[in-house]
Formats: structure tokens, C-alpha cells, sequence
């Protein structure tokens, strides 16, 4: 602590890291200096960073600016604090998610949804930074440096490494069962069993409603049933889904690439909504299906503070974090590898502690 | 009067109409024998018959059974009552509107919304007798017989040419700004000034929103305001569709055709919904243009018998009808050729009483 205490404020941070060093790249140990904290910063050392199918995707094809350092589940610990920062201590177990920082003026982000900031959040990593326009570097790295209102603590009580992917993966799915009021009495679709849809039949679950659980795979039946669900239904067997017709108030799918819809839309009720968070390229339906029941399709970004914060309460309540698979970041490439074949039970967890950078 | 009294009961009834003989083929005097009433049958005398954009497509690809005698926009008088029928009055004027029969015990047919009753309800044109099992035949024809539940009064003070068109156009553009609480302190956009669109300008501003009406065409801005827009935006022009952003809690669209659908999209507020009521074969829009407001894109059938008794009321409260083309049959195929190409102001109408058939 007293070392702490006297070293020099406000020193940018020599930092080592994992980094595609151009667009499609593989993941390799790179270093560069994070930022000096501000007034309001939070300085962490990392312990755990969550692998998200995001993070593959940015450095394939989003990617804005390289080299690209990816990561925006991360659980660290507090290792210098800006002065102006309160609520948090030196060593206190804290996470950042996807987003840290956003206009904090519109409409929004007052009612702390910064995550739908009408000038776009600054993204956790590969974002440009309000305040000196430099981009943001994730969490695949021994330090990160955000703005304290992005950063909470982590509920005593859940293990680090399974609760690093709450902060994007768990919050992205439970933020539309909440909004779209999930629980006792509504019927609720899971679309996919992976790194999301194991996370959302859990939260649903424990949101008290009845769960049916879609999978591709046989093989994930049982599976999706010690997760949570009620139900297993094969989406490829089309005698199946003609039995889900008009049974479902929302449905919230997970699956990243493009598939037949309407048969999903069909099994939603009269008003029912299918949130769609994978974020393929399009989405594969007939309108005239969604005239036939006034049914929505939506989609959700991950949460603002407010979501986050009550989420992670959820968690704490009910004890729910990932199902992960813990690596080192030399593993990085064949997890990318694996996770591109949805080859993980359920994400994949980087422990800086036996990484060697 | 006397003539009816003693008239045999439930004689089938001959007809003469206008029929599509073949797929795609033209429309060409043709004739048939109604069905006799049945114990809660109404049988009208057509006195006019809105033309929709809907008649063609069946004609052209969507039609099951011909000959196909098109027509869902009917107002015509009584002329005959099954012994069970109450309420109506020979003599009366009346309208029937886009189904004529459901299955009546589902959930939403018990809601009196039986355009979406889950066993699909019974259209007015091309669609089986639930009875009888026969193939239904339009409102392009001298008579038309129908169960009295699906039966509406004209309204008193409508001119009934005009509200011809309120049967379909009108229902399936009040329904969904009535369910999505289009009204005072909502800013609502209406895309494409036709026979749909020109209609919900016209709901909309007297539901008490603020009005801007979306068109390709600057012909149509004076036009467009005349009928009750408070704004005009040109959706070709990528500047004053950028001035859109986040303006709108909801957007009701009526273009039939596909189109680049994401500069729309990001003019809806966080949480606000697209409905599209044009049916095209798919939507052009990447999800996460959903994704980074919460949006939802919907559709909307016609109405039920509960929205249709409504949005009568409310057009006579407003004085609200279509503005109309009066034909006669004779001149249907150039109605359709003109329709087509969107040539029309804003609705055709038959006029079977200038009509030879």
C-alpha cells in the first residue's frame, strides 16, 4: 500500500499484452503503455478475460485500427485510483465490461443505458477515447484503464473466472428477458446452447419462466436441461417446431449466422417478439410471417450500467455464472480456433496467472 | 319489399362479376351462382368496390383457385337475411372488409381479432368455406353473402365510395397505430403516400401525433400535407434522412417493394418500432441497426371485427375517408396497369351502378 501511495501520480503504465497486429492476424504477445489515470479513473490489473465471439469477429473484419488488443470481459483487481474516484479500494476485486465511456448526456445514457449513447459508447476495446482520441485496447492485457462509472465491483461470493463473461455475454442476455419482462406465467424460447444462449436459459430459469431450449444438436438435449431448460426441441425436426406454433411470448436467439426464421417466428404467440442477438449479416424471414401474428423481430446491445449492476445482483442472488473453460493466453489462437466451431462448454476464460506474456 | 318477403328462402343466388380466368391473365366479365344465406348470412347487392393492391397479386401469383373473382373493399345494401341474422335491415347500407370467417373459439378470435385467428381466417376472395368447403369469391360482382358477424353498418354521413376503401387500407393502417398508442406526444413517420399511406397521414394526425410522411417523390410533399402531415422528408435524400436520427417512436411503412431499410431504422428512437404493412418478399436491413436502438421491426394484418368497429366510429367522429378514382368495371384492367405503377389518387373504386357486367 505504501508503495502505492508514493508512486509518482498519473504515470502511463508499460503494458504487456496479446495483439493481431493487422486485420485477420493470429493473436500475438505485443506491448504498449495504457494511459496515466485520470481524475476519475480506475487502474486494474487483470486476472481473468472472457473470450467472446466478438473478439474473433473485430479482428477478422471490424477491426478499425491495428495492432488490435481484444477483451471486454474482464475481471482485475484495483491497483490505482484516480482522485476523484470513490466507492472502490486498492486491491478490490472489480469488471469491466464492453463499453467505458459514452456521451453521459443523452437520453440514454441518463437513464444509464449508456450502451444505446445516441453518440456511441466508446467500446472497451478498438473504440476511440472521448477525451484524447486515442483507441482503446481490451482486456487480453496485464492492465486496463477506465472510467470509474464503467467499472463494478465483483459480487463476493462468485468465482472470477466463471464470472468474467457475465460482463458481456451474461448481461446481453439478461437485459432483453428483462425488458421484454420474462418470468412467471411467460413461455420463453433459447435459440443456441453457446457462450450466450447457456447464460440466457439459466437467467431464464431463474426469472421464473417456463423454458424451452432450441438446439441443432442432439447431443445438447441433456445438456440444456441441467442447465435449466423445461424442454428440448430440435430445430431441424420440422414436425417439432410445427408443434411450437403459437406457444411462445418471446423468444431470444443467440445463433450468429443466418438461418430460416420463419418457422421460429411462427411458434411466437399473437404479439410475441423474437430478439435476435447474434448479429448475423441478415436475417432470413417472410414478412407476411410476422403480419400473420403482429409478431416482432428486435434486436439488444449488451447493458448499460443500471442493467449491469442489477444483473450482477441477479447473479450474486442466484449464483449463476458461466460455464467456462480456463486458458492461458498462449492458448489464444487455438481457442479462437475452437470457438469459430463452437467447440467450447461455454466460453472460454484467459487467466493472466498462468499466462505468460 | 314484398318481392323479397315471398321470395323462396336460401335460393342460390346467380352473379354476375369480373374474373381473372387464369394465373395472371385478365380481368373479363364472368358469372356464378352465390350461395343461398345461411341461417347467419347477410346477402348484399354491391354498390361499390375498392380496388387493392392485393387483388392484383392474387391474380398474379398469390391465387389459389380460378376463375378468381377479386374484392375486399365492399359497400353494398341488403338485400336478404338468414332467419338468425338481428341488427341489420334490408334496404341497409353496409361494407365487408378483407375476411369473412374464423375459426371463432382461439384466443385472439375470442378477442374479436380474427384476422389472426390461429386456424387463419376465412377470406373474402380466394379463400375456403368453412361450411361448405367452397372457394370464397371477391366483391367484384353483383352480390356478395356473408356471415353477419363480419358484416359492418356503413356509417351515416361517409360517402360510400369513398369509405369503400376503409375496409381494408383504413383498418390495416388505424389498427396498428391505434396498438402501438400512435397520439398526443408521439412523433410518428408514415412511408409512402399511396393508398395505404395516404390514409394513415390522415389517422394519424387526427389521433393527435406529430406527422411526417416519408416519400421518394417531391411531388408528393404538398400533397402529402394537404392530407395532414405536419412534415414532409424526401427518404431519397441520405442529408435529411441523417436529420432523422432517434426522432421517431414509430414508423408506420407501406411500401411494397424492397428497399435499403436501414437509414429508416436509425430514425426510430431507442425501443421504437417499424411496422411494415407492404408484404414485400423481404426486408433489407442488418440487425444491428435493431441492435443499437432496441428496435423492433413488426408487421400487422388487416383487423378484426373489434378494430374495424372502431376505426368506423373514428372516421365518422373525423369525417375521415379515402380519397378516391371512381370507375366503372369495364375500365378495372387499366385500373390495374395504372395501380401498378402507382398512378393513382389514391384509390381506385368500382361503381357497379356505372358498370355493365
Amino acid at each position: 500500500m505504501i508503495a502505492i501511495a508514493i508512486a509518482p501520480p498519473a504515470q502511463p503504465r508499460p503494458t504487456r499484452a496479446y495483439a493481431a497486429l493487422e486485420k485477420g492476424g493470429a493473436m500475438v504477445p505485443w506491448h504498449f503503455e495504457r494511459r496515466a489515470v485520470r481524475e476519475r479513473d480506475v487502474a486494474v490489473k487483470v486476472l481473468y478475460a472472457g473470450v467472446c465471439h466478438s473478439d474473433i469477429h473485430s479482428v477478422n473484419h471490424w477491426g478499425g485500427e491495428f495492432p488490435l488488443v481484444p477483451g471486454h470481459e474482464i475481471v482485475g483487481e484495483v491497483v490505482e485510483m484516480g482522485a476523484a474516484v470513490s466507492g472502490f479500494a486498492i486491491g478490490q476485486r472489480v469488471m469491466i465490461g464492453t463499453i467505458v465511456d459514452s456521451c453521459r448526456v443523452c437520453e440514454p445514457c441518463r437513464a444509464q443505458m449508456e450502451v444505446y449513447c445516441r453518440e456511441f459508447p466508446t467500446t472497451t476495446f478498438d473504440g476511440i477515447d472521448r477525451i484524447d482520441g486515442s483507441r482503446t485496447r481490451g482486456g487480453y492485457a496485464e492492465y486496463y484503464v477506465a472510467d470509474a462509472h464503467f467499472v463494478y465491483p465483483l459480487p463476493d461470493g462468485l468465482d472470477p473466472a466463471a464470472a468474467a463473461p457475465l460482463l458481456c455475454a451474461g448481461v446481453t442476455t439478461y437485459s432483453p428477458l428483462r425488458h421484454w419482462k420474462v418470468g412467471p406465467g411467460t413461455t420463453v424460447g433459447i435459440v443456441g446452447i453457446g457462450g450466450l444462449g447457456h447464460l440466457a436459459v439459466k437467467f431464464a430459469r431463474a426469472l421464473g419462466a417456463h423454458v424451452v431450449a432450441f438446439t441443432t444438436s442432439p447431443k445438447k438435449a441433456a445438456e440444456a436441461q441441467r442447465l435449466g431448460a423445461h424442454e428440448v426441441v430440435l430445430s431441424t425436426d420440422s414436425e417439432q417446431m410445427q408443434a411450437q406454433a403459437y406457444r411462445f411470448d418471446f423468444i431470444l436467439d443467440t445463433v450468429s449466422s443466418t438461418y430460416p426464421l420463419d418457422p421460429m417466428l411462427r411458434a411466437l404467440k399473437l404479439d410475441g417478439t423474437l430478439c435476435s442477438l447474434g448479429l448475423p449479416d441478415t436475417l432470413d424471414f417472410a414478412p407476411v410471417t410476422l403480419a400473420m401474428g403482429r409478431r416482432r423481430i428486435a434486436s439488444s446491445g449488451a447493458g448499460g450500467t443500471a442493467d449491469t449492476h442489477e444483473m450482477l445482483a441477479f447473479c450474486q442472488q442466484h449464483g449463476i455464472v458461466a460455464d467456462v473453460e480456463v486458458i492461458a493466453m498462449e492458448q489464444i489462437n487455438e481457442a479462437f480456433a475452437r470457438l469459430q466451431k463452437s467447440d467450447v462448454h461455454y466460453r472460454f476464460v484467459i487467466d493472466m496467472a498462468r499466462s505468460a506474456l
